[in-house]
């Protein structure tokens, strides 16, 4: 059987988890959790990517991103709940502390 | 000493190198050559991308490209050659190699 999914957060859920330490740096932009990040150059870019692809792969949520040499940005929604979910923000923090 | 760089290609020399088969689905948006590719799934997608990564290190030239789930939107140019130049042509025929 397939897991239950997460369900949309309410804003209010939403603002307060944001202004948590491990949220640090990600804003909400178009309804989405947003951060671009900025590393030394693009092997550190991508290697960052390759930790962030293998966990987005194991929760079954993955991100929307784009890359440029040493930067990448990030947008994080969960599609299937029409917004914000557990998933968004747990994979937010784990890019965080993958960043570090 | 620093290898030096290719030099930006003049239209005409684009134009007929995007017709050869190894650029098959390249087209020249905004001056950059840009392709869409999609995969079975994310991990495929990604594993793509790693490849493409390896490669644009070692060539030291690196796409501009995005991600989401199986499918990745890529755009080349050389910024330093303000064009396209060989590097270009180069990453995007591998880029199709890599992606069959």
């Amino acid at each position: 059987m397939a897991m239950p999914r997460p369900k949309a957060l309410p804003e209010e859920e939403i603002v307060s988890r944001l202004s948590q330490p491990q949220l640090a740096n990600w804003s909400l932009e178009g309804g989405k959790l947003h951060r671009k990040f900025e590393f030394a150059n693009f092997v550190e870019a991508f290697g960052f990517m390759t930790q962030v692809a293998i966990v987005a792969e194991k929760m079954d949520h993955h991100p929307e991103w784009s890359n440029v040499y040493n930067r990448v940005e990030v947008d994080l929604t969960t599609h299937d709940a029409g917004g914000l979910t557990e998933l968004d923000f747990e994979l937010a923090s784990f890019m965080n502390q993958a960043s570090d």
